[in-house]
């Protein structure tokens, strides 16, 4: 008898009719005789719905009031799903985070899980109870209500899976797994039928959206095989894990794309010590999540810096540098919304020479210009033109031959 | 400085306009150099369409569950009016029931609060913030959410204000206080002042739905003055208490009706001891409430055995008491749901004759039969026909120069 923690997205239990078909799937792996957790986040467009209610009463809700309204979308869910699994004669029961043992910090609207205190979970599945637990949300050791912000029921359930020493963390949602590319855009992409944690965070975190990197680190942090599945249909979806065999590491895997990129670039910066600093610094304190950085190589002692943020924060970002680029002597701020981002991943690139090049000869061939280049041990990204990255996301994975993976 | 909690009703806060008016109304008592607690209803109708929506899934929701869905409602309402009081730039918290120490057993849908810990409460005040409870909810010794049934948040109110020692309790609804008889029947009915705990239970169980009996018998126990005035002007409401003048005592104070009132007959019943026992019993365990009872004089060995339920009620009441009344040689069972009772109020009629003549005679004037009677020391109520109780109501408001009232 195993013990397995599944998770079920919002669009997998908008309306009633569909968090019974999900109550099915539970009832099925309960039937197999394994012991089942489920996290379930909020239906539909819930959480949309409760923050645009806030924003009718303030245009600054206040974090704490927040989270407590946010969390409330979780506990609809779970409790319309308890009663389903109930209604089908199964014994069920609904936890809220703070009944499950979620206990986090209190960083409201983005608190981190310190540890799951698992006693009462433990106790209702002794009882035989399938046990549904909101997702996204936790309890400070003060009693008051977090939530865990972007990813934050993918982390409930992995969290709750290392945990619980569960055998797997099952992700239902709404697509069918990890693929070589969007199939959305490129019609011959191929579902993998597995994947390593690595490429896996780095797929998430350059514009896959199939999960969320942080539920990917938790996962490889305490081994945890994650299913990607959709819950939809009983196609057998992508497995994360660490052990993935020599052979299909040996390759790219996917192709990726981001289009919410903008570029501001700090012309003529004077090249001495602790000049990025005193850009960045300030960047970091305003919240301001910076992306790529370049730095070109310095002509006449002063170079050009370049940065990437997301859209939304291109403007305040620019009122956060222009000071400073003013005060350290910089000629000019430059900036550019209308970017994307296309970028390869896969373990096999690690030390092999050639991926950048064929990469940067399969853009130029269609002539897409780049503009930046970041990298890692496993991930090309080329920044370029918004309006040519769907055809670079097509040309690439074709060049790599995804259409063959598996 | 007092301590002063507030109750605000859910058409009180129906909106993000009304939350905002409550949070003016909630700041004034602020300013004024009190400290404020605050309990509050689910905004509107959301608790009857979360209802709704476990009733989509199911046809027999599990009342653990339902407890936990409807407490949403009421989180909701208290982080909104948090936010709203924080936006005009006060300090605020909302808590959930159990954040605010509202311990109850584990009745759901109906729980009893079994006692209030309200030291987060306390914390909190003395921060100088004002406090949101969320109303109508509890949790168990298992950390389970409760609902407290109708009259919830009414009686969450003065529970706090109980434990809190509070200087009273004012609730806040959408009438402007108790009246001789509801202003829509009798143009002339007059706002009472101020009225006593006991007629003011007496009238909230015979039809005045202005509060809930419950919420009045136990601020009666405790000694809380309630002030029961709208939300929505500053009228001076009724203060309900226990120090109410001898010279205002010594009258009928008000008139009450309610038309959910159903008949059930078993005629020809044997006389003899038990009887009684057999029939109502089987009612009591099915969960059927019943109201007035009444037996005639026994002629020829045999009694006729009248009883009133809620209209809901009288099919299941019957189904009930058929086969018992077979069974104990009763002549047959008949029913009439086209009821309605009409009642005076007052502890004035207290060992005072002549109440009862005036009532029947004023009635018998307008040519309404009287079916049954019921008393208590301080109320006289008649069933009679549905379409007769209008009447029936500014008939006995004249007859008692309520109009007069204050």
């Amino acid at each position: 008898m195993a013990l397995i923690v599944q998770k079920y997205g919002g669009s997998s239990v908008a309306g009633a009719e569909r968090i019974r078909s999900v109550a099915k799937r539970i009832a099925q792996a309960k039937d197999r005789g394994d012991k089942v957790v489920v996290v379930v986040s909020a239906m539909g467009d819930t959480t949309d719905e409760l923050i645009k209610l806030a924003y009718q009463i303030t245009s600054r809700p206040d974090d704490r009031e927040l989270d407590m309204l946010l969390s409330t979308g979780e506990l609809v869910s779970c409790t319309l799903l308890a009663m389903a699994l109930r209604d089908m004669g199964y014994e069920a029961i609904s936890l809220s985070g703070a009944q499950a043992g979620i206990r986090t910090d209190a960083a409201y609207s983005r608190a981190r899980i310190l540890k799951v205190v698992p006693k009462r979970v433990f106790r209702e599945l002794d009882e035989g109870k399938i046990v549904i637990v909101a997702g996204f949300q936790g309890i400070t050791d003060e009693m008051d209500v977090t939530t865990l912000g972007r990813g934050g029921s993918d982390t409930t359930a992995v969290a709750l899976a290392a945990s619980l020493k569960a055998e797997g963390c099952q992700v239902y949602t709404d697509v069918e797994g990890v693929y070589t590319a969007d199939p959305r855009l490129v019609p011959e992409a191929q579902r993998l039928s597995e994947i390593g944690y690595e490429e896996m965070l780095e797929l998430a975190t350059y514009g896959a959206r199939v999960m969320h990197p942080r539920a990917v680190e938790l996962g490889e942090l305490h081994n945890i095989p994650i299913l990607v599945a959709s819950s939809f249909n009983d196609n057998p979806g992508t497995l994360i894990h660490g052990g993935v065999s020599m052979e299909v590491r040996n390759k790219v895997r996917s192709v990726t794309y981001d289009l919410d990129v903008a570029k501001i670039t700090v012309v003529g910066v004077p090249d001495r010590p602790g000049v990025a600093a005193a850009l960045f610094e300030p960047l970091a304190k305003a919240n301001i999540d910076v992306d790529t950085i370049v730095q070109n190589a310095s002509i006449n002692n002063a170079t050009d810096l370049t940065f990437t943020v997301a859209r939304s924060q291109m403007a305040r970002a620019l009122e956060v540098v222009k000071p400073i680029a003013d005060s350290i002597g910089a000629r000019e701020c430059i900036s550019d919304a209308k970017l994307g981002k296309v970028s390869i991943i896969g373990t096999g690139m690690q030390n092999t020479p050639g991926y950048a090049a064929r990469m940067f000869s399969a853009l130029g061939e269609k002539g897409i210009n780049i503009q930046l280049i970041s990298t890692s041990e496993i991930r090309i990204t080329c920044i370029i033109d918004e309006g040519k990255v769907k055809d670079a996301v097509r040309a690439l994975h074709q060049a790599f031959e995804l259409e063959k993976a598996k």
